[in-house]
Order: C-alpha cells, then structure tokens, then sequence
C-alpha cells in the first residue's frame, strides 16, 4: 500500500504512528486543523490501547492508511474553545472516544445513533476533507464539540480512558437488547479490555455475572478482582454441560474465531447473545439451538454520543473504570507485542502527556 | 432403525403410515388411549402436510421411530368429551396443532409457553407413556384439552388446517421480535407453505411486504394472489444491491442451508431477521454486518397454546387462509415427492374424512 502523503494542516502535532504493516510505532510529526467554531482542542493526557489500534496497525481490516496514529480512548485537558462552543471551556477535563464526525442530518444522527451514522468519520484511519483522522497517541487533538465527552469529577483520568471505547462497547447493548434485569444471569465470554468491564457493568445492574474463558488461571482474579460471582471454564465439557441452560444473557467479547454452540448452550429459554468482538470471517450459526429456545444473536457497535455522556455518567456514579496497566509512550511496542498474546490486566493506558513531551 | 411393536391401546384407529425411511406410507391400523377427564376426542376431517412430515418420513433429523402416522395441522369435530372438559363439546370444531402435551407445571408452562417446555410431547413420533405419538393422517385422536383449538366459525375448515403449523410458526416470532408496527417493511424469504402465509400476517399487521425468492417465475402471483407489495429475486444482484438497507424485518423461511449475508444487507439499521426454517446444517454468520448494523437474528419455534388460540381468532377476523391444493388420502405419496421438489402452492391438506373412510 502506497504512504499517503500527509495533508499539510495549520496546526503542528506529534505522535507515534506506524508507517507499514509491520505495525511498528515510531515518533511522527504531522499537522491538525485550525480550531473551528464549534471546535474543541485538547491536551491529551491519557490514552487507552484498544485491539483494534492493533488490528489497524497491522492492516489486518485491509483498511489502513499509513502513516496512522492510532488511539481512540483519549482523555484531556480542553486547552482552547471555539466561538460556538457553550458548553466546554478551558481546563475542563473530557474524552474522545471512536468518533469525531458525523453527517448530523441522517436518521441515525437525528436519533443520536452517531455510531450507526453511514458518514461517520472515525477517530483515526478515517477520510476527512481531504486528510486522514490521526488519533491519541500524540499530543493534542481538535474535535467538534458533539464528539466531546464531559468526563465525570469523581474518576481516574488513566483508568477511566478506557470506557470511551471497550466501556461504551459493552455498555451500549445492555441497554439496547435489554439485558439490565437484576437477578438476571449474565455471561461475559472472554475476560479481555472489553470483558472486564462487562463483569462491572453486570454487577452495577445487579446482575450474576458469570465468566466464561479457557484459561482456569483467570479464575480468582475474575471473582476476588473484579467481582464476577462465578467461572466457567469453557474447555470443561463437565462444567459447561452442568451451566447449560442456566444464563439469561452472554456478551460474547471474543474476536478470534470461535464455536456459538456452546455459548448458545449455555442460555435459557428467550436467551440473547450479543457479539461485540470482530472474528474476521464468519462463525457457524447452528439454527437448531436458535428455533428451539427462542434464542437471539445480536451485534452492536460503540454508541452514540448521548449513550456514551450517560455510560460516563453511570460510570461516576457507580465507581466504575478499567483494570489498566498504564505504560509510557516508548513502551508502546513492546505493549503492543503482549497485546497480541492477550498479555494484559486488562488495558494499557498510555501516559501520554508525561511520556510523548519527553522525546 | 428397528420397528417398535404398536403398544395396545383400548380404541382402534386407522391411518397412513410410513415403516421404513424410503417414507411410503400405506394404510396402518393402530390404537389409541381411551379418552380421560380431560380429553377430547375428534373426527379428523383436514389434515395439512408439513415439511417436517416429510422430514420425518424420511428420518432426515435422525429420531424417527417407525411406523409413524404424521400430520400436525389437524381440524376436525368434537366426539366426545371427558368430564372436565367445558369448554369444548360435541359437534365443535376444533384443531390440534403440533403439540399434543406438556408437563403443565414448569415456568415455561406456566407462561403459556408450553411450546418450549422440556418434556413437550408431539403429536406424532413422540414417546408418550410407553406408545407414541401418532399424527393427523388418520380417522381421529384424543388431545387434553389444553391442546385442542377453538377454530373460528367463518374460515373454511381445509384451508384453514395449516394455520395450526405453518400459521402460528410465522405469526409467534412476528409478536415475540416486534415486527408488527405498521408501515415498516416486511422481507419474506422464501415462497412455500409458511412463507405464503407469512405474506398475509405482515399485510394484516400493515406492513409493506416484500417477497425474497430464488424463482422470477413466482412474482406475479406473489403479488396478485397473495398481496405482497413486491418481489425480489435473490440472484439478482443489481436488483439486490438495490434493495439493500430498505428493510426493517425478514422472516426466513428457508429450511435449505443457505447464505445469510444478502439477508442481513437487505435488513436497515436495527433490523431483525428471524429464522424459522430448521436447515439440517449450521449457516455462515458473517459477524460484521450484524455489529455495524446492530441487527440480530433470532428463532423461533411454533407458540404456545394461548398465543396459537390468538393467532386464529386474529385469522378468523382478518379472513386469513392458506392456499391450498386438497388431495385424497391416496395421493399422499406423489404429494410428498412434489413437496420435496417444491412444487406446491402452497401446502397440500388431506381431505381425510372423505378419501380415509373409503379404504
């Protein structure tokens, strides 16, 4: 794939980006736009390593642009506001999250369903006026006051990162396929950055949550750490044969290819299974357990920008944030490396202010 | 397979039976329980035939036990009643549908889910207390009252039998996944015995109705006989290129293995596709669409008891029928290798009563 070259844009930035598919990331000089009036400019402080920041490093989507600065997990400092702009101001503490444009004329946009917007521009990787989006490994970025989160008081900027993409992600079809009922039983397959958070999500609407993995060593860490009620190893036939039939809800976060079967196994009568992650090719849909249970598979993708202020929200409220490892910005590739084994509890954050000035 | 010896039951009957899997069926006396408390006895007069009678025949889900009588989309006249019966007595028309007994106990049971009880018992080819189950190709059957229909006075008795299979199995998952709101745009996949009928529901609910088929030949009637609001032919490609994005629901009654990625693109944001045909293979889910679109696909299988008394009482006042071709108990053979080459429109009923007695 041929280097884009870089759009020339008024503002001077830096960041790491990666510049083929090897995916590895290096320090990048590039330019953002002017602060528009509805704009508004932030100081990135921190910014969460998402597993698709390592799939678009790659080219793995057969969509990257290079040279790409990933990043869509950021928290910042506003540093400058346009004249348009009310409801931010200077100093404020906010987060970007996947998106930072959208048509808002649509449907979807009317809805506040930005996400679902077939215009969205997202944080990075994305076409915009004639530039590519570069993302939050760098140190500031403009972004139009819709796409600005208000980030709440009470929690850690580091660990609080991560919601604005795995925390919205696993939020959002909760609510939207209704699996909020307390006393209800949900399963969370696979205990990575988005699984983690599921298991809070669960507890904070008072649901059983039960894990389920292959790997039996994540099984305390599951229930003392981050407060799971239960674990089921998924490699267990007795185990999983005994849990069949037992779970209301499953948030499927897993992203290799995978078996539905057994997950579908495990639901109850009117069960509904939501996939979030992103297996590149297709998974064996068996109808059979489907027609005979009444049993759903749904997708969902991030939120929207009302969602993700409410997700923040409950998040405050509720003391929720990810389990992060936070790392400097030279660590980057090595982190990236381990994230490629799933060799992470449960998110790493980079420390961008204090690591990328330093360079 | 070996042949189970017909348990010796008090009442002699008479039917069609298939013994082996070339599925032949051939006159066969057999027995049944003398008629309980809370039984009802009825001279079958309609029998439907269904797909799954065919499957059965020739044991195609491997749980076939022969000499099995099918037939599930049973109308007919009360005989006789048990004691406790009051709602139903001599001389009333009535249907058995798919379902002959459950354990009445269970919290499926108790929500008038008995379709999704554990211990369901089938109206053919079910063990039920050391015998089995024998179908509605044949001279009567004694039901428990819970399971025995009212059928509305002003459908016709022939056309109406197949609402107690191919009817309810539609029209459950249309009230289940909310596909009922008025205006929104309806895709049926598939043009056979529940898709035809699937056609008249989503018009009776005020939808636009689109027809998804492999055959151009089957537009015209689709739209002039049936009342779809159009017809799209799935080899198409411009045709479905075009349609893509425009549909709020699809009922996929599809029982061959089949692709569901142009489904899912017909289907808009938030679309729900729900699969009622029983493929004897897993499909490919492509998991992509369903995230980027949030859309779900979900099953369903027939309905309870109440919701089929509902659904046709919603027929007797909608004047909803199946179209059908009436044969004689002994064209059941061509019939079933017509229906295995889907050549019907749209389901064969037996006229029992006036071909069965003549043997």
């Amino acid at each position: 794939m041929a280097l884009s070259p870089p759009t020339e844009l008024p503002l001077k930035a830096f960041g790491w980006a990666a510049t083929d598919t090897s995916g590895v990331l290096s320090p990048f000089h590039f330019s953002r736009r002017e602060i528009g009036e509805d704009d508004v400019s932030l100081k990135i402080l921190f910014c969460g390593v998402c597993h698709s920041d390592l799939h678009t490093l790659k080219n793995d989507w057969g969509f990257t642009t290079y040279p790409v600065v990933p990043g869509h997990e950021i928290v910042g400092i506003v540093t400058k506001v346009g004249n348009n702009v009310k409801n931010f101001r200077e100093g404020d503490k906010v987060g970007v999250g996947v998106i930072v444009e959208s048509c808002q004329t649509c449907e979807n946009c009317d809805q506040d369903l930005e996400n679902y917007c077939p215009r969205t521009v997202f944080t990075y990787n994305s076409p915009y006026k004639g530039t590519r989006t570069q993302g939050g490994y760098s140190d500031f970025v403009v972004v139009h006051q819709r796409y600005v989160l208000r980030f709440p008081d009470n929690l850690p900027l580091d660990a609080g990162a991560p919601l604005l993409c795995a925390g919205i992600t696993v939020y959002s079809p909760m609510i939207y396929y209704g699996m909020t009922e307390p006393g209800k039983h949900l399963g969370v397959a696979g205990l990575g950055g988005l699984g983690h958070v599921a298991i809070k999500f669960g507890k904070a609407f008072g649901l059983k949550v039960t894990v389920i993995s292959t790997s039996p060593s994540k099984e305390s860490e599951a229930i003392d750490k981050l407060g799971a009620d239960s674990f089921l190893v998924s490699k267990d036939p007795e185990k999983m044969k005994a849990a069949m039939g037992t779970m209301d809800y499953i948030i499927d976060t897993i992203s290799a290819v995978h078996s539905l079967m057994p997950l579908l196994g495990l639901l109850k009568l009117n069960g509904k299974l939501v996939t979030v992650g992103l297996p590149n090719k297709p998974l064996e849909l068996p109808i059979f357990p489907l027609v005979a249970g009444r049993k759903l598979i749904g997708g969902s993708n991030i939120g929207g920008m009302k969602e993700t202020q409410e997700m923040l929200d409950f998040c405050g409220k509720h003391n929720i944030t990810a389990d992060i490892e936070l790392i400097k910005m030279d660590e980057i590739n090595t982190a990236m490396e381990r994230l490629h084994k799933a060799d992470v509890k449960y998110r790493f954050v980079i420390d961008v202010a204090n690591s990328l000035s330093s360079l």
